[in-house]
Protein backbone atom coordinates (compact mmCIF):
# COMPACT_ATOMS: atom_id res chain seq x y z
CA UNK A 1 0.00 0.00 0.00
CA UNK A 2 1.47 3.38 -1.22
CA UNK A 3 1.98 6.65 1.17
CA UNK A 4 -1.25 8.30 -0.04
CA UNK A 5 -3.30 5.16 -0.13
CA UNK A 6 -2.75 4.94 3.75
CA UNK A 7 -2.94 8.75 4.08
CA UNK A 8 -6.75 8.47 2.16
CA UNK A 9 -7.91 5.05 4.07
CA UNK A 10 -7.20 7.01 7.16
CA UNK A 11 -9.07 9.98 6.19
CA UNK A 12 -11.97 8.36 4.91
CA UNK A 13 -12.30 6.01 8.34
CA UNK A 14 -12.47 9.49 10.15
CA UNK A 15 -15.54 10.43 7.84
CA UNK A 16 -18.63 9.22 9.68
CA UNK A 17 -21.50 10.38 6.95
CA UNK A 18 -19.93 7.51 4.83
CA UNK A 19 -20.35 4.81 7.15
CA UNK A 20 -23.96 6.11 7.69
CA UNK A 21 -24.21 6.58 3.88
CA UNK A 22 -22.88 2.68 3.89
CA UNK A 23 -20.24 3.67 1.61
CA UNK A 24 -16.44 2.14 1.36
CA UNK A 25 -13.24 2.62 -0.69
CA UNK A 26 -13.20 0.91 -4.07
CA UNK A 27 -9.90 1.89 -5.65
CA UNK A 28 -7.39 3.98 -4.75
CA UNK A 29 -4.97 5.32 -7.56
CA UNK A 30 -2.93 8.62 -8.28
CA UNK A 31 -5.42 11.16 -9.11
CA UNK A 32 -8.48 9.11 -9.28
CA UNK A 33 -10.17 7.29 -6.77
CA UNK A 34 -13.71 5.21 -6.22
CA UNK A 35 -15.77 5.18 -3.99
CA UNK A 36 -19.05 2.20 -3.68
CA UNK A 37 -22.17 2.98 -1.65
CA UNK A 38 -25.24 0.95 -1.74
CA UNK A 39 -28.50 2.48 -2.27
CA UNK A 40 -29.47 2.24 1.48
CA UNK A 41 -33.29 2.69 3.07
CA UNK A 42 -32.09 5.40 4.54
CA UNK A 43 -30.68 7.33 1.84
CA UNK A 44 -33.85 7.64 -0.57
CA UNK A 45 -36.06 11.36 -1.99
CA UNK A 46 -39.03 11.04 -2.00
CA UNK A 47 -39.77 8.77 -5.11
CA UNK A 48 -37.69 5.97 -3.83
CA UNK A 49 -34.81 6.56 -5.43
CA UNK A 50 -31.61 7.77 -3.65
CA UNK A 51 -31.22 11.27 -2.64
CA UNK A 52 -29.55 13.66 -4.57
CA UNK A 53 -27.93 14.17 -1.27
CA UNK A 54 -26.07 10.32 -1.51
CA UNK A 55 -24.79 10.86 -4.88
CA UNK A 56 -23.51 14.30 -3.96
CA UNK A 57 -21.70 13.07 -0.95
CA UNK A 58 -19.61 9.88 -2.60
CA UNK A 59 -18.76 12.11 -5.34
CA UNK A 60 -17.42 14.67 -3.66
CA UNK A 61 -15.59 12.34 -0.84
CA UNK A 62 -14.47 10.89 -4.16
CA UNK A 63 -13.14 13.75 -5.60
CA UNK A 64 -11.58 14.99 -2.46
CA UNK A 65 -9.49 12.01 -2.33
CA UNK A 66 -8.62 12.17 -6.08
CA UNK A 67 -7.27 15.71 -4.88
CA UNK A 68 -5.93 14.25 -1.76
CA UNK A 69 -3.95 11.53 -3.41
CA UNK A 70 -1.94 14.44 -5.32
CA UNK A 71 -1.14 16.66 -1.91
CA UNK A 72 2.09 16.06 -0.22
CA UNK A 73 1.90 14.55 2.67
CA UNK A 74 0.05 16.40 6.04
CA UNK A 75 -1.95 18.07 3.81
CA UNK A 76 -5.61 17.46 4.40
CA UNK A 77 -8.42 18.52 1.22
CA UNK A 78 -11.47 20.68 1.65
CA UNK A 79 -14.37 21.57 -0.87
CA UNK A 80 -14.77 24.64 -1.93
CA UNK A 81 -17.49 24.48 -4.53
CA UNK A 82 -18.95 21.48 -6.03
CA UNK A 83 -21.61 21.20 -8.98
CA UNK A 84 -23.80 18.03 -9.50
CA UNK A 85 -25.74 17.69 -12.56
CA UNK A 86 -28.27 14.59 -11.96
CA UNK A 87 -29.23 12.84 -15.23
CA UNK A 88 -30.88 9.40 -13.91
CA UNK A 89 -32.51 8.23 -10.90
CA UNK A 90 -30.40 6.71 -8.71
CA UNK A 91 -31.65 3.25 -8.72
CA UNK A 92 -30.41 -0.16 -9.08
CA UNK A 93 -27.94 -2.53 -6.75
CA UNK A 94 -25.57 0.14 -5.66
CA UNK A 95 -23.67 3.34 -6.76
CA UNK A 96 -19.85 3.91 -7.70
CA UNK A 97 -18.80 7.19 -7.78
CA UNK A 98 -15.55 7.92 -9.42
CA UNK A 99 -13.61 11.03 -8.79
CA UNK A 100 -10.82 12.28 -11.03
CA UNK A 101 -8.03 15.38 -10.26
CA UNK A 102 -8.54 17.29 -13.86
CA UNK A 103 -6.25 19.70 -13.13
CA UNK A 104 -3.72 19.60 -9.83
CA UNK A 105 -2.25 22.90 -8.46
CA UNK A 106 -0.73 23.74 -5.50
CA UNK A 107 -3.08 26.51 -4.22
CA UNK A 108 -6.15 25.34 -5.92
CA UNK A 109 -7.53 21.83 -7.47
CA UNK A 110 -9.64 20.87 -10.16
CA UNK A 111 -12.10 18.00 -9.75
CA UNK A 112 -14.66 15.81 -11.60
CA UNK A 113 -16.35 12.64 -10.70
CA UNK A 114 -18.85 10.78 -12.31
CA UNK A 115 -21.95 8.54 -10.20
CA UNK A 116 -22.64 5.27 -12.05
CA UNK A 117 -25.72 2.79 -10.26
CA UNK A 118 -24.96 -0.28 -10.89
CA UNK A 119 -26.84 -4.00 -11.71
CA UNK A 120 -26.25 -6.87 -12.47
CA UNK A 121 -26.31 -6.57 -16.18
CA UNK A 122 -25.62 -2.54 -16.94
CA UNK A 123 -24.30 0.48 -15.43
CA UNK A 124 -25.92 3.61 -16.30
CA UNK A 125 -24.51 7.32 -15.47
CA UNK A 126 -26.72 8.79 -13.15
CA UNK A 127 -24.59 11.78 -12.35
CA UNK A 128 -21.62 13.85 -12.94
CA UNK A 129 -19.83 16.57 -10.63
CA UNK A 130 -17.43 19.69 -11.56
CA UNK A 131 -15.71 21.09 -8.58
CA UNK A 132 -12.74 22.84 -6.88
CA UNK A 133 -10.44 21.25 -3.58
CA UNK A 134 -8.08 23.15 -1.52
CA UNK A 135 -5.20 22.02 0.33
CA UNK A 136 -5.75 23.07 4.34
CA UNK B 1 -52.37 24.39 7.11
CA UNK B 2 -52.51 25.25 3.79
CA UNK B 3 -52.41 22.83 0.31
CA UNK B 4 -49.22 22.96 -0.35
CA UNK B 5 -48.07 22.97 3.24
CA UNK B 6 -49.71 19.35 3.66
CA UNK B 7 -47.87 18.46 -0.08
CA UNK B 8 -45.09 19.12 1.27
CA UNK B 9 -44.82 17.36 4.35
CA UNK B 10 -45.79 13.98 2.64
CA UNK B 11 -43.16 14.12 0.47
CA UNK B 12 -41.10 15.05 3.20
CA UNK B 13 -41.90 12.41 4.95
CA UNK B 14 -41.04 9.88 2.34
CA UNK B 15 -37.56 11.23 2.00
CA UNK B 16 -35.47 8.63 4.42
CA UNK B 17 -32.61 10.52 3.99
CA UNK B 18 -34.09 13.42 5.90
CA UNK B 19 -34.72 10.96 8.44
CA UNK B 20 -31.17 9.55 8.31
CA UNK B 21 -29.82 13.21 9.10
CA UNK B 22 -32.42 13.91 11.62
CA UNK B 23 -34.00 16.86 9.34
CA UNK B 24 -37.28 18.72 9.86
CA UNK B 25 -39.18 20.67 8.19
CA UNK B 26 -38.79 24.05 10.25
CA UNK B 27 -40.89 26.71 8.46
CA UNK B 28 -43.51 26.50 4.94
CA UNK B 29 -43.79 29.19 3.06
CA UNK B 30 -44.92 30.03 -0.33
CA UNK B 31 -41.91 29.84 -2.47
CA UNK B 32 -39.82 29.75 0.82
CA UNK B 33 -39.01 26.13 2.89
CA UNK B 34 -36.72 26.39 5.78
CA UNK B 35 -35.19 22.82 7.25
CA UNK B 36 -33.64 22.35 10.46
CA UNK B 37 -31.02 19.44 11.18
CA UNK B 38 -28.53 18.58 13.55
CA UNK B 39 -24.86 18.04 13.28
CA UNK B 40 -25.31 13.95 14.20
CA UNK B 41 -22.16 12.01 15.03
CA UNK B 42 -23.18 9.93 11.26
CA UNK B 43 -22.78 13.62 9.58
CA UNK B 44 -19.35 14.39 10.00
CA UNK B 45 -16.40 15.03 7.67
CA UNK B 46 -12.76 14.14 8.56
CA UNK B 47 -12.57 17.03 10.72
CA UNK B 48 -15.15 16.82 12.78
CA UNK B 49 -17.21 19.03 11.23
CA UNK B 50 -20.35 18.02 8.93
CA UNK B 51 -19.90 16.95 5.61
CA UNK B 52 -20.35 18.84 3.15
CA UNK B 53 -22.90 16.11 1.92
CA UNK B 54 -25.30 17.04 4.92
CA UNK B 55 -25.21 20.73 3.84
CA UNK B 56 -25.58 19.75 0.54
CA UNK B 57 -29.09 17.26 1.39
CA UNK B 58 -31.01 19.85 3.64
CA UNK B 59 -29.81 23.37 1.50
CA UNK B 60 -31.36 21.00 -2.17
CA UNK B 61 -34.48 19.82 -0.01
CA UNK B 62 -35.55 23.14 1.24
CA UNK B 63 -34.53 24.40 -2.70
CA UNK B 64 -36.82 21.47 -3.81
CA UNK B 65 -39.45 21.90 -1.57
CA UNK B 66 -39.18 25.91 -2.24
CA UNK B 67 -40.41 25.21 -5.49
CA UNK B 68 -42.73 22.63 -5.01
CA UNK B 69 -44.69 24.81 -3.26
CA UNK B 70 -45.25 27.05 -6.25
CA UNK B 71 -46.01 24.24 -8.24
CA UNK B 72 -49.36 23.17 -9.32
CA UNK B 73 -51.03 20.47 -7.45
CA UNK B 74 -50.22 17.15 -8.29
CA UNK B 75 -46.65 17.64 -9.14
CA UNK B 76 -43.90 16.44 -7.84
CA UNK B 77 -40.40 18.02 -8.42
CA UNK B 78 -37.26 16.63 -9.05
CA UNK B 79 -33.52 18.54 -8.76
CA UNK B 80 -31.70 18.98 -12.54
CA UNK B 81 -28.85 20.70 -10.97
CA UNK B 82 -27.26 22.29 -7.92
CA UNK B 83 -24.09 23.63 -6.96
CA UNK B 84 -22.99 24.83 -3.64
CA UNK B 85 -20.09 26.50 -2.34
CA UNK B 86 -18.81 26.15 1.05
CA UNK B 87 -17.61 28.74 3.19
CA UNK B 88 -17.21 27.58 6.92
CA UNK B 89 -16.63 24.88 8.46
CA UNK B 90 -20.59 23.29 9.52
CA UNK B 91 -19.90 23.26 13.29
CA UNK B 92 -22.29 24.61 15.98
CA UNK B 93 -25.69 23.18 17.40
CA UNK B 94 -27.50 22.68 14.32
CA UNK B 95 -27.93 23.73 10.83
CA UNK B 96 -30.51 25.64 8.93
CA UNK B 97 -31.21 25.52 5.43
CA UNK B 98 -33.39 27.98 3.95
CA UNK B 99 -34.52 27.54 0.40
CA UNK B 100 -36.27 29.93 -1.66
CA UNK B 101 -37.76 30.39 -5.55
CA UNK B 102 -35.60 32.76 -7.51
CA UNK B 103 -37.72 32.84 -10.32
CA UNK B 104 -40.38 30.42 -11.16
CA UNK B 105 -41.59 29.08 -14.21
CA UNK B 106 -43.63 26.15 -15.30
CA UNK B 107 -40.81 24.36 -16.93
CA UNK B 108 -38.07 25.24 -15.10
CA UNK B 109 -37.24 26.70 -11.92
CA UNK B 110 -34.31 28.59 -10.40
CA UNK B 111 -34.01 28.03 -6.78
CA UNK B 112 -31.15 29.19 -4.39
CA UNK B 113 -30.54 28.28 -0.38
CA UNK B 114 -28.49 29.43 2.66
CA UNK B 115 -27.26 27.10 5.07
CA UNK B 116 -26.01 28.50 8.32
CA UNK B 117 -24.59 27.07 11.60
CA UNK B 118 -26.65 28.25 14.75
CA UNK B 119 -25.15 27.91 18.16
CA UNK B 120 -26.82 29.75 21.29
CA UNK B 121 -25.68 33.07 20.61
CA UNK B 122 -25.01 33.45 16.86
CA UNK B 123 -25.45 31.83 13.24
CA UNK B 124 -23.07 31.65 10.99
CA UNK B 125 -23.32 31.85 7.08
CA UNK B 126 -21.24 28.42 5.86
CA UNK B 127 -22.80 27.43 2.65
CA UNK B 128 -24.84 29.30 -0.47
CA UNK B 129 -26.54 26.72 -3.16
CA UNK B 130 -27.92 28.00 -6.13
CA UNK B 131 -29.58 25.35 -8.70
CA UNK B 132 -32.58 24.34 -10.75
CA UNK B 133 -35.74 22.67 -10.50
CA UNK B 134 -38.40 20.76 -12.22
CA UNK B 135 -41.85 19.36 -12.33
CA UNK B 136 -42.01 15.67 -13.05
CA UNK C 1 -12.85 58.99 -5.13
CA UNK C 2 -11.95 56.26 -2.34
CA UNK C 3 -8.80 54.20 -2.94
CA UNK C 4 -10.52 50.97 -4.07
CA UNK C 5 -12.54 52.87 -6.78
CA UNK C 6 -9.24 54.05 -7.99
CA UNK C 7 -8.14 50.54 -8.37
CA UNK C 8 -10.88 49.07 -9.49
CA UNK C 9 -11.11 51.65 -12.56
CA UNK C 10 -8.07 51.61 -13.30
CA UNK C 11 -8.15 47.57 -13.73
CA UNK C 12 -11.42 47.72 -15.59
CA UNK C 13 -9.96 50.27 -18.04
CA UNK C 14 -7.51 47.07 -18.89
CA UNK C 15 -10.32 44.70 -19.45
CA UNK C 16 -10.44 45.48 -23.00
CA UNK C 17 -13.12 42.69 -23.25
CA UNK C 18 -15.23 45.36 -21.33
CA UNK C 19 -14.89 47.75 -24.36
CA UNK C 20 -15.70 45.41 -26.76
CA UNK C 21 -19.32 44.87 -25.08
CA UNK C 22 -19.68 48.52 -24.46
CA UNK C 23 -19.68 48.10 -20.73
CA UNK C 24 -18.87 50.89 -18.30
CA UNK C 25 -18.87 50.52 -14.21
CA UNK C 26 -21.98 52.37 -12.79
CA UNK C 27 -21.40 52.20 -9.21
CA UNK C 28 -18.92 50.95 -6.81
CA UNK C 29 -19.37 50.55 -2.86
CA UNK C 30 -16.98 48.21 -0.65
CA UNK C 31 -18.29 44.94 -1.56
CA UNK C 32 -20.83 45.71 -4.53
CA UNK C 33 -19.98 46.68 -7.71
CA UNK C 34 -22.39 47.49 -10.74
CA UNK C 35 -21.93 47.26 -14.61
CA UNK C 36 -23.56 48.56 -16.80
CA UNK C 37 -23.64 47.36 -21.09
CA UNK C 38 -25.67 47.85 -24.00
CA UNK C 39 -27.05 44.93 -25.93
CA UNK C 40 -25.11 45.79 -28.86
CA UNK C 41 -25.62 44.07 -32.58
CA UNK C 42 -22.34 42.45 -31.59
CA UNK C 43 -23.11 40.57 -28.70
CA UNK C 44 -26.64 38.77 -29.98
CA UNK C 45 -26.88 34.29 -29.59
CA UNK C 46 -28.90 33.45 -32.79
CA UNK C 47 -32.78 34.60 -31.49
CA UNK C 48 -31.46 38.55 -31.28
CA UNK C 49 -30.77 38.38 -27.88
CA UNK C 50 -28.13 39.04 -25.50
CA UNK C 51 -25.53 36.28 -25.51
CA UNK C 52 -25.19 34.04 -22.47
CA UNK C 53 -21.53 35.23 -22.73
CA UNK C 54 -22.64 38.49 -22.84
CA UNK C 55 -24.33 38.67 -19.33
CA UNK C 56 -21.84 35.70 -17.72
CA UNK C 57 -18.93 38.72 -19.21
CA UNK C 58 -20.61 41.51 -16.82
CA UNK C 59 -21.65 39.54 -14.37
CA UNK C 60 -18.33 38.21 -13.60
CA UNK C 61 -16.15 41.48 -13.78
CA UNK C 62 -18.74 43.05 -11.91
CA UNK C 63 -18.32 40.33 -8.97
CA UNK C 64 -14.81 40.05 -9.35
CA UNK C 65 -14.46 43.97 -8.58
CA UNK C 66 -16.67 43.34 -6.07
CA UNK C 67 -14.04 41.31 -4.48
CA UNK C 68 -11.32 43.53 -5.10
CA UNK C 69 -13.06 46.32 -3.30
CA UNK C 70 -12.31 44.39 -0.24
CA UNK C 71 -8.74 43.22 -1.06
CA UNK C 72 -5.84 44.66 0.08
CA UNK C 73 -3.72 47.32 -1.76
CA UNK C 74 -1.50 45.69 -4.62
CA UNK C 75 -4.00 42.54 -4.94
CA UNK C 76 -5.68 41.49 -7.93
CA UNK C 77 -8.31 39.46 -8.60
CA UNK C 78 -9.21 36.43 -10.53
CA UNK C 79 -11.77 33.91 -11.19
CA UNK C 80 -11.58 30.84 -9.97
CA UNK C 81 -14.99 29.27 -10.93
CA UNK C 82 -18.79 31.15 -11.63
CA UNK C 83 -21.64 29.50 -12.37
CA UNK C 84 -24.88 31.46 -14.50
CA UNK C 85 -28.35 30.56 -14.48
CA UNK C 86 -29.97 31.97 -17.19
CA UNK C 87 -33.84 32.93 -16.50
CA UNK C 88 -34.88 34.91 -19.16
CA UNK C 89 -34.03 36.47 -22.47
CA UNK C 90 -31.54 39.81 -22.61
CA UNK C 91 -33.91 41.95 -24.01
CA UNK C 92 -34.50 45.63 -23.32
CA UNK C 93 -32.64 49.33 -23.41
CA UNK C 94 -29.55 47.66 -21.63
CA UNK C 95 -28.27 45.05 -19.11
CA UNK C 96 -27.05 45.90 -15.25
CA UNK C 97 -24.60 43.51 -13.70
CA UNK C 98 -24.82 43.80 -9.78
CA UNK C 99 -21.67 41.91 -8.29
CA UNK C 100 -21.47 41.54 -4.58
CA UNK C 101 -19.47 39.61 -2.12
CA UNK C 102 -21.23 36.89 0.13
CA UNK C 103 -18.46 35.68 1.74
CA UNK C 104 -14.85 37.74 1.98
CA UNK C 105 -11.50 35.38 3.22
CA UNK C 106 -7.67 35.55 2.65
CA UNK C 107 -7.70 33.16 0.23
CA UNK C 108 -10.77 32.43 -1.29
CA UNK C 109 -13.72 34.86 -1.90
CA UNK C 110 -17.43 34.22 -2.28
CA UNK C 111 -19.07 36.00 -4.65
CA UNK C 112 -22.53 36.71 -6.51
CA UNK C 113 -24.31 38.58 -9.26
CA UNK C 114 -27.51 39.31 -10.54
CA UNK C 115 -27.93 40.48 -14.31
CA UNK C 116 -31.04 42.85 -15.00
CA UNK C 117 -32.62 43.29 -18.03
CA UNK C 118 -33.58 47.34 -18.23
CA UNK C 119 -36.12 48.88 -20.25
CA UNK C 120 -38.03 52.29 -20.01
CA UNK C 121 -40.14 51.14 -17.44
CA UNK C 122 -39.69 48.02 -15.72
CA UNK C 123 -36.39 45.55 -15.23
CA UNK C 124 -36.21 42.02 -15.50
CA UNK C 125 -33.79 39.42 -13.44
CA UNK C 126 -32.43 37.84 -16.47
CA UNK C 127 -29.70 35.85 -14.83
CA UNK C 128 -28.00 34.91 -11.15
CA UNK C 129 -24.11 33.99 -10.78
CA UNK C 130 -22.31 32.54 -7.69
CA UNK C 131 -18.85 31.92 -7.84
CA UNK C 132 -15.37 32.13 -6.43
CA UNK C 133 -12.85 34.29 -6.65
CA UNK C 134 -8.74 35.02 -5.33
CA UNK C 135 -5.99 37.02 -5.02
CA UNK C 136 -3.36 36.72 -7.29
CA UNK D 1 -22.62 18.21 -45.33
CA UNK D 2 -25.34 16.48 -43.07
CA UNK D 3 -28.32 18.11 -41.91
CA UNK D 4 -27.12 19.05 -38.52
CA UNK D 5 -24.53 20.58 -39.31
CA UNK D 6 -26.51 22.78 -42.01
CA UNK D 7 -28.20 23.70 -39.38
CA UNK D 8 -25.55 24.07 -36.93
CA UNK D 9 -24.03 26.78 -39.45
CA UNK D 10 -26.85 28.52 -40.04
CA UNK D 11 -27.49 29.27 -36.18
CA UNK D 12 -23.38 29.93 -35.52
CA UNK D 13 -23.99 32.98 -37.93
CA UNK D 14 -26.79 34.45 -36.78
CA UNK D 15 -24.53 34.37 -33.11
CA UNK D 16 -23.28 38.05 -33.78
CA UNK D 17 -21.10 37.34 -30.76
CA UNK D 18 -19.27 35.04 -32.30
CA UNK D 19 -18.12 37.71 -34.74
CA UNK D 20 -17.15 39.86 -32.53
CA UNK D 21 -14.76 37.14 -30.81
CA UNK D 22 -13.61 36.00 -34.54
CA UNK D 23 -15.26 32.96 -33.40
CA UNK D 24 -15.46 30.05 -36.18
CA UNK D 25 -16.64 26.23 -36.34
CA UNK D 26 -14.14 23.78 -36.86
CA UNK D 27 -15.80 20.60 -36.05
CA UNK D 28 -19.13 19.43 -36.10
CA UNK D 29 -19.89 15.86 -35.19
CA UNK D 30 -23.01 14.18 -33.87
CA UNK D 31 -23.34 15.00 -29.96
CA UNK D 32 -19.58 16.76 -30.44
CA UNK D 33 -18.88 20.36 -32.01
CA UNK D 34 -15.51 22.45 -32.10
CA UNK D 35 -15.16 25.83 -31.99
CA UNK D 36 -12.06 28.47 -32.60
CA UNK D 37 -11.15 31.88 -31.51
CA UNK D 38 -7.98 33.72 -31.25
CA UNK D 39 -7.56 36.35 -28.62
CA UNK D 40 -8.06 39.13 -30.11
CA UNK D 41 -6.58 42.30 -28.23
CA UNK D 42 -10.00 43.42 -27.78
CA UNK D 43 -11.14 39.97 -25.97
CA UNK D 44 -8.65 40.60 -22.48
CA UNK D 45 -9.03 40.41 -18.76
CA UNK D 46 -7.06 43.18 -17.43
CA UNK D 47 -3.64 41.16 -17.18
CA UNK D 48 -3.55 40.87 -20.97
CA UNK D 49 -4.78 37.49 -20.55
CA UNK D 50 -8.57 36.12 -22.73
CA UNK D 51 -11.23 37.32 -20.68
CA UNK D 52 -13.01 34.65 -18.69
CA UNK D 53 -15.92 35.84 -20.95
CA UNK D 54 -14.34 34.68 -23.99
CA UNK D 55 -13.12 31.03 -22.56
CA UNK D 56 -17.34 31.16 -21.45
CA UNK D 57 -18.80 32.17 -24.33
CA UNK D 58 -17.05 29.39 -27.00
CA UNK D 59 -17.38 27.23 -24.34
CA UNK D 60 -20.70 27.83 -24.18
CA UNK D 61 -21.31 27.70 -27.73
CA UNK D 62 -19.93 24.90 -28.41
CA UNK D 63 -21.84 22.92 -25.86
CA UNK D 64 -24.95 24.47 -27.08
CA UNK D 65 -24.82 23.37 -31.19
CA UNK D 66 -22.88 20.05 -29.73
CA UNK D 67 -26.74 19.30 -28.08
CA UNK D 68 -28.45 20.77 -31.04
CA UNK D 69 -26.16 18.18 -33.26
CA UNK D 70 -29.13 15.62 -31.69
CA UNK D 71 -31.71 17.04 -31.10
CA UNK D 72 -34.76 17.27 -33.98
CA UNK D 73 -34.63 19.12 -36.85
CA UNK D 74 -36.59 22.65 -36.47
CA UNK D 75 -35.38 22.62 -32.57
CA UNK D 76 -33.09 25.49 -31.44
CA UNK D 77 -31.11 25.30 -27.95
CA UNK D 78 -31.29 27.52 -25.59
CA UNK D 79 -28.80 27.54 -22.26
CA UNK D 80 -30.59 26.81 -18.96
CA UNK D 81 -27.55 27.26 -17.10
CA UNK D 82 -23.47 26.69 -17.10
CA UNK D 83 -20.68 26.40 -14.99
CA UNK D 84 -17.13 26.92 -15.84
CA UNK D 85 -14.13 26.80 -14.00
CA UNK D 86 -11.12 28.08 -14.83
CA UNK D 87 -7.59 26.33 -14.89
CA UNK D 88 -4.56 28.78 -16.70
CA UNK D 89 -4.45 31.78 -18.11
CA UNK D 90 -5.98 32.25 -21.45
CA UNK D 91 -3.10 33.11 -23.44
CA UNK D 92 -1.54 31.75 -26.56
CA UNK D 93 -1.87 31.82 -30.26
CA UNK D 94 -5.83 30.52 -30.16
CA UNK D 95 -8.49 29.01 -28.35
CA UNK D 96 -10.30 25.39 -28.83
CA UNK D 97 -13.79 25.02 -27.32
CA UNK D 98 -14.74 21.35 -27.83
CA UNK D 99 -18.77 20.74 -26.59
CA UNK D 100 -19.79 17.57 -26.24
CA UNK D 101 -23.26 15.87 -25.01
CA UNK D 102 -22.93 13.99 -21.68
CA UNK D 103 -26.57 13.02 -21.91
CA UNK D 104 -29.17 13.63 -24.39
CA UNK D 105 -32.63 13.92 -23.54
CA UNK D 106 -36.00 15.12 -24.74
CA UNK D 107 -37.06 18.17 -22.12
CA UNK D 108 -33.36 18.03 -20.72
CA UNK D 109 -29.14 17.83 -22.61
CA UNK D 110 -26.30 17.58 -20.07
CA UNK D 111 -23.41 19.21 -21.80
CA UNK D 112 -20.16 19.94 -21.02
CA UNK D 113 -17.02 21.97 -22.66
CA UNK D 114 -12.74 21.69 -23.16
CA UNK D 115 -11.25 25.12 -23.70
CA UNK D 116 -7.69 24.74 -24.78
CA UNK D 117 -5.23 27.69 -25.55
CA UNK D 118 -2.84 26.40 -28.40
CA UNK D 119 0.71 27.34 -29.56
CA UNK D 120 2.73 26.13 -32.11
CA UNK D 121 4.09 23.36 -30.37
CA UNK D 122 1.48 22.37 -27.09
CA UNK D 123 -1.90 23.12 -25.95
CA UNK D 124 -2.47 23.91 -22.16
CA UNK D 125 -6.15 23.11 -20.79
CA UNK D 126 -7.54 26.10 -19.57
CA UNK D 127 -10.80 25.99 -18.88
CA UNK D 128 -13.82 23.16 -18.33
CA UNK D 129 -17.26 23.77 -17.89
CA UNK D 130 -20.27 21.79 -17.37
CA UNK D 131 -24.08 22.88 -17.85
CA UNK D 132 -27.73 22.24 -19.09
CA UNK D 133 -29.62 22.96 -22.48
CA UNK D 134 -33.30 22.69 -23.66
CA UNK D 135 -35.00 22.32 -26.59
CA UNK D 136 -37.00 25.91 -27.00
Amino acid sequence: MNEFEARIRESFGRQTMMQTLGAELAKIDAGRVTILAPILAGSLQQHGAGHAGLAFSIGDSAAGYSALSLMPEGAEVMTVEMKINLMAPAVGDHLIAEGRVIRPGRRIMVVAADVWSVTADKRKHVAILQGTMIPV
